[in-house]
């Protein structure tokens, strides 16, 4: 059997959405800036794309801009947002658990003379609303939260924070990475006080190379390119259309059966969390329970077996996961996420992510739930003998 | 018959390319910075493609960086140069006749304090050596020169000016665009002194979405994006790996025929311009003659006849074309490289781009010749009745 449980570095497009791509390749290949009938048609598709995923996320489509990604949205939101309030603060925060494409930015932004506070989180990797209070209190020109964690899918209090800066008078710019967190939970922008809000396609099954940035009306932001003032002269470039309609398909595909699909992914990673506690012993889940954390990431370690051992010896039996998250994996340092919420250096260099998709079944989950139980029996026995281990 | 001859707006893919897309959506869907299988599958084929692209442009893999496309592959070269050598001159030098993906990016560097000289072009859109050489004695930080003119197919004297940079002593870094230059004519980087050089993939019938850097080994940039440090730093963002490997199918494609395809081009461009010249009167050719000129870009005025009005009347026929590029043909302004090139008010309102691809055949020519011929006179007929035209 085949399992792949590393749907938080990347999913599988749909055969519905690669459908898609290959119809936009073959019958509307045409520039969108075009003035003949080709481009008009390209325009028309790729419309009717920026409607489909304003409206699952409770935008207008003039807000959406497609980018190139994850990546790009995060740089283009924070980045784009500063070179154009040169006026404001040059006080910035966000948390010491971001995605490498919002914390790296930030760091950037120290170089840039930006004070930035970097937020702690507690054990369970979630932000405490008393912190949040007293440096909105600063006036910093923009916060960055992300809603799901990549690692362990912590949920940070985005309806909470987004009231707070209310109360501020909405003196920050808020930017939220829900890169992980669309396709897994129902969230609506203009129900959070959200000004910049971040998406990725390949992470809900849509193509890779292509993104959104949610930008509220009103907000104004610099380009990271100049060139053919696409996208409103937001982001230029050729608009990628196959890949835009594709994430458009996998968007509706998506939000047509998320409860559905979010009590399906829950029910299956508690099954694999109970099957672990109960069958494993020594482990400790670094993932926040249920009601704050995401439906699909699992992160557990399994103290004395080191993360990369595991990872290549469940792969000999099908199953594929991760070690921390894929973007910063093939650095062999710790996770930061896990550091943050204070780990022991035996936790972090067990860690394990399991991310599920709404395609995974049972069977799967009760498959990788056994292979779990003998590989790190095995492993513990290879390693250590009959001695026990230290946390 | 439909005849798509707006080839240097975009190309349709291939049927082998689009099958290779498929497939890596199908079998390869890993994200290349996984440690498991999925990932090291995915990452070997991801350096497959480099090594493909770079030996087809006399590059070394390590020196090939993938982007989202022309547009960013320009910015990246200019503005990550230019980043990251703060302490060179902040004296820079390009062309009139740039794409916007350049020419907006000096704009861009002018409001951060920037000099800027913009090489002025002839009749034929050429620029003058001599030129070149004084803007060179001022040692400027860095030299942008698209290798074919999007608009005209102008062959600029990239291989003199490369040597002009060597007698200077290669103080200055030189950015080449080659989006359009690339599958229509054959160069290598390694003979040219080009420190920079762009292209783009759906430009010679590959993916949209992405593109790449050539970046001689020891040039240093600074990166636009911050993130998971893919592309050895220089290009945060999980690897579109599907349109990269649909661009190195692309480009084996393009390399394997090229010289047969150039010859072909070549003549069937020449009929197009003879035909042209040979049955409608008050025409100006904006493309310079054969030896400094591409093979697949034919600009032409018709006096009298509106750009967009000729455009939409042979669109009735199955014929797309340009008036001026599609990247700013959605603003109604006219040609900023006809307007460097003198070209009079009358000659500006009446120009139409005709850019061919390797599968086009002479039937299509003939075909587009003879509703040229017919749509112009009946234009011309219904606007002006029997008078003359003023060029």
């Amino acid at each position: 059997m085949e399992v792949y449980l590393d749907n938080s570095a990347t999913t599988k497009p749909t055969p519905e959405v690669v459908a898609v791509i290959n119809r936009i390749y073959s019958e509307c290949y045409g520039n969108p800036s075009s003035l003949h009938r080709k481009g008009f048609e390209a325009e028309k598709v790729l419309s009717q794309a920026r409607r489909e995923i304003a409206s699952a996320i409770g935008a207008t489509p003039a807000e959406i801009f497609f980018t190139s990604g994850g990546t790009e949205s995060n740089n283009l939101g924070i980045m784009g947002f500063l070179k154009k309030a040169r006026h404001l603060n040059k006080y910035v925060v966000t948390t010491k658990t971001e995605h490498p494409s919002v914390l790296n930015v930030f760091k950037q932004l120290e170089t840039e003379g930006f004070e930035v506070t970097y937020l702690n989180v507690d054990s369970a990797g979630l932000l405490d609303l008393n912190e949040v209070k007293s440096v909105l209190e600063k006036e910093p020109a923009l916060l960055s939260v992300m809603m799901v964690n990549n690692e362990t899918g912590a949920l940070q209090p985005i309806s909470e924070i987004g009231k707070l800066l209310c109360l501020f008078g909405k003196k920050t710019c808020f930017h939220v990475d829900a890169i992980q967190a669309f396709g897994k939970m129902p969230f609506q922008v203009n129900s959070l006080n959200i000004d910049l809000l971040s998406i990725s396609s390949h992470k809900f099954h849509g193509p890779k190379g292509v993104g959104a940035l949610f930008v509220k009306k009103g907000v104004r932001l610099e380009p990271l390119f100049y060139g053919g003032n696409q996208e409103a002269g937001l982001r230029s470039g050729t608009e990628n259309l196959p890949a835009i309609v594709g994430m458009s398909a996998a968007t509706s595909q998506t939000v047509k059966s998320l409860t559905e699909d979010i009590t399906k992914m829950r029910l299956l990673k508690d099954r694999l969390q109970n099957e672990i506690e109960r069958n494993i012993s020594d482990i400790v889940i670094n993932s926040p329970s249920a009601e704050t954390c995401a439906p699909h990431i699992l992160n557990v370690s399994f103290i004395g077996v080191k993360s990369e051992i595991l990872l290549h010896a469940l792969e000999q039996d099908g199953i594929y996961v991760s070690s921390g998250s894929a973007c910063s994996s093939r650095k062999k340092s710790f996770s930061h996420v896990l550091e943050a919420m204070g780990r022991s250096e035996t936790e972090l260099d067990s860690a394990i992510r399991l991310s599920l998709n709404r395609f995974n079944e049972l069977a799967e989950i009760d498959y990788v739930a056994d292979r779990l139980q003998t590989k790190v029996a095995s492993l513990r026995k290879t390693i250590m003998g009959d001695r026990k281990w230290k946390k």
